[in-house]
């Protein structure tokens, strides 16, 4: 069934490339208002999910919807019918010496495919980037959020048909395993697979897709403190980019911190503490902070304090002698998605944002602006950690791949 | 082993980035000097791969190096040297409303990884590009071309090591399935694998491939003679998509026939006799041709007539009725590599080339063109056909990848 789900979702290309920018438009408000209007079957669909999920699981809370959650949903889908259409961009335009027009057009992929977990609000952000970016897409959500995920793919798909979409412009696969591996392997129908979610939902994406992937997701974060590091603004970048939201991809994990600066270590984490952040330190960074920092939130750290992405209120501490050594550490560790470094030298955050590879390279910022909206992109389908195609974060232009288009009068080649 | 060579090429990458644009051209021009001075250890290395080769294998030209052939290897190096660098180029930038400035910067992959067969020039050929764009080259040759490609790899490691640059950065791996493996495993390792050979090779790696891949190859191309195609052009370029080079993947594999231009269809094909092309003619287009093109060359199309890359003097010719039933036939069969339309009405050209889904669509151009260096870009690493990154022709600027590099002055994000 997942196969001929697939062949018809193909055969859905050219009724959404007909569309053009007004008509993505168009549908997309349209599906707003309809999201708005449909809220009271929507939300119980999704008691039914939130039924089988015991409160106390960490995911119940991301599979909630409210009448103000959909509405945000809503408000989300209108800003992407508002962003400026990514296609038909004359990318460049040579005319060669035999008298042919080369250019280089951005067009869609086709057919998208997303497989993501319990989270219902993918399902509509997900179909509208793909939609406003001219491709289909094709959902493949997590059981949890099952009910939750066929009530609005069933509105999506209810405005396509009014709009004389195909509304397999919208598909929504069943959440089986069956489901992922024929969509894994759906290559010549699939044109690209991002996975959203756990790192084991991506690992096993990664390992078992013949359909190109982004991989999105994993973010091991570090800032390092230099020799030349102004102490206000690190303490304020530092205790930001733990602090703000610990759940997200661009969170901090680990500071390195530069020796000769040791001194002011309880200063930089002062902050921490208020908000109970748990900190694994190196044996000189414990020293630096036995007894300015909350006995009960320090601890010595074990080799697994590094490389590990926390997701939570803990941080590990790295002391290093050299800049170079800060740069083996994170080159060492990170999952090439956030780095940071403070320091006021700018010949020391040449070289730092020159050699580390990782999507985003900060100097005095926060790592907690790697995000579609922080970056002006006006959305964002996820956070690519590869390098391939699209780097950090994705939004309607990564959408999009080009093609060239080649007119002449009877150019032949010789010899 | 095989791993510890990934490994060593890994850490070659500084090495090779500290070059920057002059340094890489340097090495270059230095390597096309030294191949021009090894040239007896390289041809009797040569001699010693095709003494195990039989003469009649169609692969036994491929295999062969001459004084000649080998003076063009190191021309095209010298030509890659003067190629400007696609590093560090400034793809965007922006200043955010917080006073941070967000810059898209091009870099290099880091590790690409190119899988080849029987062709000892593509050591070299990937070796620069790879330099030139800033990556480490990890080759895995084929076995028949063993001897080739570990001197022309010795002469590069000889010449890196003699600029100051770590060897590894060119790591040609042993011609054994293992090594294969290994490298299609390297996640984390290898940033970017690129097959280069047949359709069987190419659908190994993409099936097989934990590392991202650039599928390359496979050209299924038509040429399709509209209602309003004209006589003399339309002539021209079949003749020249279809015999310049019938080896190579952009050559004409199946001509789409308007059926009220069925009476030009001799003249259309005249030229092709002269070439002894072979034809498969659908019933009406038989009926054309019948008598008016040699005998022994005309032969009634079955249905694996469609849909095959020839690679020969051989053609198929498929009538329809309608630009919508030729946009059909070519969307069921394409490879999406090169597609072309012979049409004076341009606004069926328009819907052409918006439709048809491949890297390159042409309008009264031989697909003949579809080369890097017809294109403009110096040099090719080959032709991608997947919609990943990189469509259609590669070269230096499709080896780079980008990072954002954020600046500021301490700013966090609120809430």
């Amino acid at each position: 069934m997942s196969m001929e789900m697939l062949l018809a979702a193909k055969n859905a290309r050219r009724s959404v490339q007909a569309l053009g920018p007004q008509g993505s438009s168009r549908v997309l408000l349209k599906l707003a208002s309809a999201l708005r209007s449909n809220a009271d079957t929507i939300l119980a669909a999704n008691a039914v999910d939130l039924e089988r999920m015991s409160p106390d699981d960490p995911r119940y809370d991301r599979l909630k919807l409210t009448a103000s959650r959909l509405d945000q949903i809503a408000s989300d889908v209108e800003n992407v019918a508002s962003l400026p259409s990514p296609l038909g961009e004359e990318l460049s335009r040579c005319v060669r010496p035999n008298g042919m027009v080369i250019r280089k057009v951005s067009v869609p992929f086709g057919v998208i495919g997303v497989i993501y977990e319990a989270r219902p609000n993918v399902t509509s952000d997900v179909f509208s980037l793909c939609l406003r970016s001219g491709n289909v897409a094709v959902l493949k959500g997590g059981s949890d959020a099952l009910c939750s995920n066929e009530a609005i793919a069933s509105v999506i798909r209810s405005t396509l048909e009014s709009e004389g979409v195909d509304p397999a412009a919208c598909t929504l696969l069943p959440a089986s395993h069956e489901a992922s591996d024929a969509l894994l392997g759906a290559v010549g129908i699939v044109d690209l697979i991002i996975p959203r979610g756990s790192s084991r939902l991506i690992n096993y994406v990664r390992d078992n897709a013949r359909v190109p992937v982004i991989e999105t997701g994993a973010g091991i974060c570090h800032t390092y403190f230099d020799k030349d590091g102004d102490l206000q603004k690190g303490a304020l970048v530092v205790n930001n980019a733990k602090t703000r939201r610990v759940s997200v991809c661009n969170a901090l994990d680990c500071l390195v911190i530069h020796s000769s600066r040791l001194g002011d270590l309880p200063a930089i984490c002062s902050e921490l503490s208020g908000s109970k952040v748990h900190i694994y330190a190196d044996p000189r960074a414990y020293a630096a902070l036995d007894g300015h920092y909350p006995q009960d939130l320090l601890e010595r750290a074990g080799e697994d304090a590094f490389g590990t992405e926390f997701l939570d209120y803990k941080m590990s501490i790295k002391t290093v002698d050299t800049l170079q050594q800060a740069l083996e550490h994170i080159e060492r560790y990170s999952s090439k998605h956030s780095e940071c470094i403070i320091c006021e030298n700018p010949e020391t955050v040449r070289v730092f944002q020159e050699t580390v590879d990782a999507s985003c390279v900060y100097a005095n910022v926060s790592t907690a602006f790697t995000d579609g909206g922080q970056f002006g992109f006006g959305a964002e389908i996820g956070i690519s950690t590869q390098k391939l195609h699209a780097r950090g974060p994705m939004a309607l232009r990564e959408l999009t791949t080009y093609k060239y288009l080649i007119n002449g009068e009877g150019q032949i080649r010789r010899p």
